[in-house]
């Protein structure tokens, strides 16, 4: 009677989304300081102080028609114009504000990017570990999500991109610092990368684009540097969220960058318009855009996510877990004693622990820890980390 | 290269969106007082006084993590269940917090239920004069638009919609107060339509589902009544946007509310819960949804659009035009002169008066000026009117 599609994805949901939920439910029945919820990566950091003082502002000084009319489809001018200036003063790069189109977030971004690049048939190369929306957002645009399995220290495998990739390939989507594993790829990794699809490009005669997923760009620890990919590999789109680097998840603000020097960039850019109408996105947030413009150089207090990284790590290597040392984002990896993620984040539930299992980023035998938590939170977390590992082995 | 149905669908944008950003780009070439542009649905009356109180509280009170954080896909709880208790008192009815699915405006419901509903072949049925964006969302979700052509009065031709009707419908859209007209379905308009849909869903061995695009639900003048379609006809999903009801057209903050008592009601929702995840929605934007429940209640200052409503249709039938009366909505329907909307609404840009031309809303004789503007607009209009006016006469 329905589309059967869309109703097992609404009735699976997302792994993470599933434990989030049950989370909010357990917390209800047994208290909320029994459960320890690093299912989903909602910032615990407040955002900084600029957003407060930027909503206030624009709320009293701007009429409301201005305030929250509906802009341009692909977000209002001056936004856009201030997005393209930051994003050409920190890289060194040529983009107008027409290259600029907000969105409601990166996923709308993903879902809409995917959408215009795509037709039928279409490969769209995942990076594993990845997002599990990916494969949704990529079959959502009628194509077929092509997964490259991770090398031993979680860089791409080139020998399996190899392999991965055929005159169908459309766009690959890369994503540093990684949703998982908390990688940020080299500059090295990235230019063999360029290498590549350029070759390939050539072989089969059109462009393979990169669609760099960037919600963690401004997450890193030990100031490593994340490379801006366009400046690297010409053909590429960048899809940025603020939810991370403003905590402002749950507002839905974010930017699609189309390289104004890619192949076909000004296409790209309409495409990207009739998709977003397409998919029922009529502009993104007024209020939100603005206030993300006004605060394009604000940063949450990273000190708190580096003390709980540094404390989450150090412990759970203490107990005796394999853990990727996390150089960005807010996740620790870490693999399941037995190499059954599902069965081992299964066994964490009984602990309390909402851990979200790999086997949705393409990765059976890791979890994800998502520490945007309350540092706490983590304290009173590790005797239950320590009676389940002791299950374990 | 790139999705060649995205790419047209951006570089011809909607005649709308169109009209709107030509008027932007000429009020900057000859000064904004010689532009008079009636060609979005973008409110003029403030947000009621509610909405900057209730954000102001929110902002004040609420930690971070609340106000801005990730919600439950389908919407923050207590935002859902203020929703269906407000519908409940209003209309009499039974709606659940968990038949509410918060969307990023009605624009992102309609695109999201069609998804939910539709799969390849299926037709939906648009009642002419439509909102053009729903030919776009249909073959978006992959099924076919079928248009009913309208009678004398702007009700439903039963003995059109009849022959359009097949084994194939899926649903149809229904949108009163309606936006191009300002016409308002009568309850008798509406208990035919769910007789004859009753019927056809007994021969054809499944439901048609009627689709209700309430936008303009509040926005209606002399007392008139809008029936609540679920009350009607039992197999209704209402696509509802505070966009105009709250003037925040641009915040895109709106609900889905799929009635518990219409076939495969759970399987609906979870489908649009599925809908929501390919299309990119991770949930709607966090504040409004908080300020749009505490303000269920509000309305704009409708005096203000009622005098513009008179105001225009007045002095347009005293210049002689034929034109609606509208009894909803904000926008005045009016027959072009020559009986070709497009080349009287091109006619129309010369003289700095931007109104839309009824091709894309599947009346090629009539043109849309919608009338959300000053009322000082309207006034130093008229005299362009009158001499558009006579140059087709």
């Amino acid at each position: 009677m329905f589309n059967d599609e869309m109703l097992s994805l609404g009735c699976k949901r997302s792994a993470i989304r599933e434990l989030f939920e049950f989370g909010k439910q357990r917390a209800a029945e047994v208290g909320a300081d029994k459960v320890y919820d690093f299912s989903l990566g909602n910032p615990s950091v407040p955002a900084p102080a600029e957003v407060k003082e930027a909503m206030l502002e624009l709320i009293n000084t701007l009429d409301d028609k201005t305030l929250h009319g509906y802009t341009s489809a692909q977000g209002d001018l001056s936004v856009r114009t201030a997005v393209a200036d930051s994003l050409n003063k920190k890289y060194g790069v040529s983009f107008g504000a027409d290259d600029i189109y907000m969105t409601c977030g990166a996923a709308a971004g993903l879902a809409i990017t995917l959408r215009a690049l795509c037709i039928e048939g279409d490969e769209v190369v995942l990076l594993a570990p990845y997002f599990p929306e990916y494969g949704v957002f990529v079959k959502a645009a009628g194509a077929t999500p092509v997964t490259v399995k991770f090398d031993g220290d979680f860089q791409i495998d080139f020998a399996s991109l190899e392999k991965a990739l055929s005159p169908k390939t459309k766009a690959i989507i890369v994503n540093s610092p990684n949703n998982p594993c908390g990688v940020i790829y080299s500059e090295k990794t990235l230019k063999k990368l360029g290498e590549m699809l350029t070759e390939r490009a050539k072989l089969y005669g059109h462009p393979l684009f990169i669609i760099a997923d960037e919600p963690y760009r401004e997450l890193v620890y030990d100031g490593e540097n994340v490379p801006f990919i366009p400046t690297v590999y010409s053909d590429t789109v960048v899809c940025y969220s603020f939810s991370k680097s403003l905590s402002l998840p749950g507002e839905r603000i974010g930017y699609i960058a189309v390289n104004p020097a890619c192949n076909g960039a000004r296409e790209l850019y309409f495409a990207i318009l009739g998709a977003g109408r397409a998919l029922g996105y009529v502009c993104a947030p007024s209020l939100f855009q603005r206030v993300a413009a006004k605060c394009l150089n604000a940063r949450p207090d990273l000190k708190a996510y580096d003390e709980n990284r540094t404390l989450l790590y150090t412990s759970l290597c203490k107990i005796g877990f394999e853990c990727v040392h996390p150089k960005g984002a807010f996740y620790l990896f870490v693999k399941a004693p037995n190499g059954d993620a599902a069965a081992f984040s299964e066994a964490a539930k009984k602990h309390g622990l909402l851990i979200v299992s790999g086997n949705d980023f393409a990765a059976p035998e890791w979890v994800r820890i998502a520490y945007c938590v309350s540092k706490d939170t983590i304290i009173k977390s590790l005797p239950s980390f320590e009676k389940l590992y002791s299950e374990f082995v």
